[in-house]
């Protein structure tokens, strides 16, 4: 290995690093437990020291640079965090200037959904496009945006907040202060907020059930029911499929890209909810009726001119990938 | 002048042809009847005709190239008409490859939103901007999205159809095939539409007096009832601005685009739907509420970093502006 890459993805749970090489390759893979609640220097010196130990071990190596994703809205401009539900208290701290101190070399800081999206584009699902958006189903849902291979940051660097697409105006109150966002409804948290919904109203026993005896019961046990059948579980990732629609409606219409990856850990439950996502997309879109390919979720070379919409394909690691991508990117490489 | 180009803006009631210099300047403009009934072979022979009129006038100068705007979806690949509700008969038709063999010379078709959208950002309300959005509130909503000062075609020409942004799912019945679309709300026809009904729900005397007594009663009706401060009339322009804040929340947040430009005839309500329209955005859309100018609308240089909502400047000429751009982009002038 000539040169490479380190990648991280500092989740609400794990902190993830990795050296990477140029052609993907990943080389050194570290897993951490995020101390959240231990503080953010607490996280921030975890990282920096995971980092370091990494670095140490490829000393013959280029080091091309170093990218960080991060859950949040991340001011491109002053490098603070504006919003990041997953890391409370860590709003409006300088975490670019502080991480690059600790390290004393130039890092680059990404919003996790554009990392995982840059990921996909370089090694997954859309591998072979310019262009791409990406949802990331997870514990609230996270967009990104690529456009000839770059993510599409707009002018401050909010952009990709596909979560927040208004999907039902007078709809479920969302976190950013709206209603209806699609996060409302496609979401892991949102999954399992329409169980309890649904158990409280009396007509979802088998959910019932599977939510008193499991502690920790969540969107996957809801997807299980699903798939066996139960009514209740099937009719809630009806809702997850509608939702999705018609987010992906709005952005079909007003962008027309080649594809369209859907990811996160509720992506796992592709196959509850995509009929009614491809459906609904199918009636009220007519960009993607007009370019819709034979097959739903095609999206192989033949059918070029086409829109694909379609799931991940590096499940929780497109963010790592991502992120490691981004030094390259910014070396030319 | 030295050299120049041809715009065209063929809608569905005016044929219109210029020839701008470089610099942006009219130097001439021919504005003919759209003889729509006649078929589009008439009209398509008329255009051609004025183009040729207005090109022999000009022998010493050199001619950079001919761009014509037409309503409708694109195919950029087969140049054919994909949809045009104002051009009937005009679907499927190689309008591009007929224009050119009339004049024996390489012609650069476009959609007239984003020929509008390529105008205000050339020489309108978006000049100091690279990347801009665009809605055209005219018999439909148009839109356009041009991003590093060329229009953003998405994968097969059909992008920028904003206004068919999803925001009602249950809404008003679209002629797209979706329900809810912003163009139901927020159109000249749907600003009609909405009158028709409060006027048939017995509740709008005063729109009632001026539909009898005008037998071409139109938004522009409303919008003098609106300022008057007519109740029903208000009304009807707080659910214009309510569905273009809506429409404008899942722009906004997915794009983070410097500005956003809002032309077409209905724009000169704007007084009458905006108080609502930034409401709702401030309300909804954090990444608004994160980077609104203090003055709602303003997009003044030292306003850096913040979204502009604002009216286009252009006016009907939008489109001719920018259909006559088109061919000095491609000439890399």
């Amino acid at each position: 290995m000539s040169s490479y890459a380190i990648g991280v993805d500092l989740g609400g749970t794990n902190l993830r690093i990795a050296a990477v090489d140029q052609s993907g390759a990943l080389r050194e893979r570290v897993t951490l437990g995020t101390q959240v609640k231990l503080g953010r220097d607490r996280v921030i010196g975890d990282m920096c020291d995971g980092i370091r130990r990494v670095i140490s071990k490829y000393q013959d190596a280029h080091l091309l640079g170093i990218g960080v994703g991060i859950p949040g809205i991340i001011d491109m401009s002053t490098g603070m965090l504006r919003e990041s539900p997953n890391l409370p208290g860590w709003a409006d701290y300088p975490v670019h200037a502080e991480i690059e101190r600790q390290l004393g070399t130039r890092v680059i800081l990404e919003n996790d959904a554009n990392s995982a999206a840059l990921g996909e584009n370089w090694l997954g699902a859309a591998r072979e496009f310019d262009d791409m958006a990406m949802l990331t189903l997870g514990t609230g849902v996270g967009g990104g945006l690529v456009l000839g291979g770059r993510i599409w940051h707009g002018m401050n660097g909010m952009a990709g907040e596909f979560g927040h697409t208004v999907v039902d105006p007078e709809g479920v109150p969302c976190g950013c202060g709206s209603r209806g966002c699609v996060e409302q409804y496609a979401s892991a948290t949102a999954i399992v907020r329409m169980a309890s919904e649904a158990i409280a109203g009396g007509s979802a026993p088998s959910l019932r059930r599977a939510a008193n005896d499991d502690p920790e019961f969540s969107a996957k046990a809801v997807y299980e029911l699903a798939i066996q059948g139960d009514a209740a579980a099937v009719e809630i990732f009806r809702r997850v499929g509608r939702a999705l629609g018609i987010a992906l409606t709005s952005l079909v219409n007003g962008l027309n890209l080649p594809i369209y990856v859907i990811g996160g850990g509720a992506s796992s439950a592709w196959d509850a909810f995509a009929p009614a996502m491809f459906e609904e997309l199918r009636q009220r879109s007519m960009v993607y009726a007009a370019t819709a390919p034979r097959h739903a979720g095609d999206q192989s070379a033949s059918d070029s001119g086409k829109t694909a919409i379609t799931r991940a394909l590096l499940g929780s690691d497109a963010g790592l990938f991502g992120a490691a991508r981004l030094p390259m990117i910014a070396a030319g490489v």
